[in-house]
């Protein structure tokens, strides 16, 4: 069993030796390291064994605050056995839903689907019969209990992070206030390119070669949060809008769920809106 | 020897026997054929040996225009012993030119390169080195003489292609409406992503993933011309922007030659401000 | 509604103008041509709409025998309402199936999967749950009644196309010569890279960069049928055996869906063996 | 200025702290770590600042020894104002040589091209064009005294490492034991696939739809050293084996700048005949 230990910190001397300390005198063993210093921001993921460890993992964040004390980190500490539990917010589109199914089930994504929310009642059939409880809730213009009711099933969820799975709704401030988890979100295009609406159909009348699909984290300015992953599709003046459609979703999925395992495995750090990608 | 017909025309019935006919009554033998239809639009390709082909060279062109007149299509014919002449303009950064020369010598780009033109004179030794007159005519605000020695310059020298590598100018809608060739631009970014100046640093502060670049004709709208290549490099947060840039540079200079290369085979069409690209 | 028009001939001088002529003849108008000359051979594909077409589709096949005995082509003729049948054939490994069946829903494969037929009974859940008829024939040795079961049962389903989604074992040579139909086949490498058994262990040891898969058509030569379509994914020194075969998987299944759909969408021709892949 | 220090070592509990003691103590600031551990060997890479570090550069090795000793580990320290002196050995191809000469003149490549050897005359004019001493070295069957001409030059240039770039011939048992400096080679496929001659004309006729190039450190083994990078590129049936040849040389060049600029930043790491390569 293996303990993640993501941090972030002004940049200083002996970082490193520190935290090697603690986890050394504890008789913990390292695996894997990757530190990097940007711009005056010290970023660091940790790995060690916890064969032999003398602090319980309970305990293990309260000891560890001391070390984060003096060199004035933020921190995270993950367990490799843990299983996070994800709530998974889409509308109508089916494509990324089943594709975050599927690869839950192959074992490619460590994680418990606890919840999908939708403010559509179209996806109620694939998630019940994975056995996944399905609340349809719908969106009700200037009357916000709707976003009570999603933020209720949230937390009651012990929910630790939410994938937006083509949910085609603006999530309000009050709703990024509370929440209290990181948010996942997949856009369909090369970010900043095509922000808005509609992005196939600019791509496809714009004429572009390539479509892109970008995965970031949601914060209060829209479509503007911090990036995780990126990836492309070549198209040709061969593919119609259908096509440019078709193979936008790929894309769309396949970056989505390449940056949901990251998140997962504890390998993303978040810096000045920007993300630290441990690969 | 090879001739290359391509064709655009409103889509009907009985284009490719047309223009089959058309080559095979004169004694060609076709191949090879790209053909489309888009939007009501018949995009053709049409490649075929001239040996017994009872035309002359110089006729082809003439007799082909009573076929073009009943499919009321606009074509162009090229030969595979052209060397198309291109000349290069550029501002001070080297790297898409010295690429260009050496693709040129290497024989990837089938061209002459007839001239360089620059606003500036940092690029004169690269080019005289390799013995391509060099003109550095230096932009005056307000005053236009310099966009007419730039233009006697392209018609002395008989140019059929501009290729902008790296110009760093907007060229005047009197330059595009006057120079009577195409100009192929390589745009630092995934077009229409970061448009405008300083792409890698907004990048870089973006915190992207992937960097893009897009090749492209020139049309009176900035940036917004037909696409004909676009590339990406993935970047991470070990990058700084120092290597923002060099990667993108190299992105650049791929995608420049890889356009020019598809153009100078004669394998673009332009139609609705797109291109087809028969690679 | 569309036609398309796979053929190979000779090279010589008016194929491209007979297959317009019969073509336009009859009342169809070409969408689509691409046609290329390799070594002497002539190869064809050509997509033309039916509406006031003169033929019956039925009668297409007997009337174009007509042209195709002149240019001496051997042909397929095929229509975008046909719906090809397919016969699936899987060991234990889930992961191509599973995604073949999804990418079937989705749409994005035109086919109805008549049956799974395994050499274990592992895979019979996923298939029941999909309607799709499943059957178990183990492998005996030294008894072939277990072919004549297969055979049997493809016949029977009147399956088009067999897609090979992880079967583990060879395919006889008289079960070739017997069924009468193309196999698609996926391969754990970059062929001819690490043909045979095992090669994620041995690329993993081998310290390869990237892994590679390749669909091809199975032929008498193992893992020597003509290439369809090969992918690659980028590995590191921190991916271990797991990872090489999850990340091996991933290219697998996303290699063999599209080598599948050129083939549904009759955008390959076979010849000399090797493919034309019309894109 | 920036240490860089690789050490290879056997898994075991404090490494990590003791290297970043060493670094702390002496008033280094470590900027960035990454250190992994495969199969019981820990591999490490420290990069640190050395303003106010109270060892002189040419006691840092010395000091460093006596952690070695404690973590039985081999180690290797550099330093970002160094520049490595590298000996290019070509025969008759020169878009590697070319493309080398080029990324370092761009600053792409920290190196100094020292000397280029070859075993044919054609390529001194590009070499002397760029003031690079080259060295004709006809090889003599049976006569190894053009070997030890060759270990000579490469001696007294003082050479730190040596980039074999379309060097046709293999290397004696005898030169890869005297030599004393690495060896970086760019081999013509997708290794292990194609190893041997004429790769691309045996692409071509296997009609693969990519084309590979791996960059390799040079063993005793032929083809079978430690892989450093690997590319691909794809191609169609319309490219015959002359663009397979241009695009394959293409995917060389870039395979091999990158692995060597790789390499030159003290990137890579040997270990059980593979690398770890800290992107």
């Amino acid at each position: 069993m293996k303990a993640i230990l993501l941090s972030v910190s002004p940049d200083q001397k002996g970082i490193v030796e520190k935290i090697a300390h603690f986890v050394g005198s504890h008789g913990g063993n390292i695996t894997n390291t990757s530190q990097h210093e940007d711009g005056g921001v010290f970023i660091s993921r940790v790995e060690f064994e916890l064969e032999n460890f003398d602090i319980t993992k309970k305990n293990i964040p309260v000891e560890f605050e001391k070390v984060a004390k003096q060199i004035k980190a933020r921190f995270e500490i993950f367990f490799s056995d843990q299983i996070p539990k994800v709530c998974i917010m889409a509308s109508k589109e089916d494509h990324c839903l089943i594709d975050l199914i599927l690869r839950q089930k192959t074992g490619e994504l460590n994680m418990k689907i606890a919840c999908v929310i939708s403010n559509h009642d179209e996806l109620r059939k694939i998630s019940e019969k994975e056995n996944i409880p399905f609340f349809f809730i719908p969106i009700i213009e200037n009357d916000p209990t709707y976003e009570k009711k999603q933020l209720d099933i949230i937390k009651k969820a012990k929910v630790e992070i939410i994938v937006l799975a083509k949910y085609m709704r603006i999530l309000s401030p009050n709703f990024l206030k509370k929440v209290g988890v990181p948010i996942i979100n997949i856009h369909h295009s090369f970010l900043p390119d095509f922000a808005g609406a509609n992005p196939y159909k600019r791509a496809y009348l714009r004429g572009v070669k390539m479509l892109g699909a970008t995965a970031h984290y949601v914060t209060d300015e829209l479509d503007g949060g911090p990036i995780i992953e990126q990836g492309v599709t070549k198209v040709t003046h061969t593919d119609n809008l259908v096509d440019f459609i078709r193979k936008g979703r790929d894309t769309e999925k396949t970056v989505l769920s390449n940056a949901l395992r990251l998140h997962l495995n504890h390998r993303v750090i978040m810096y000045n809106n920007k993300t630290a990608i441990f690969y």
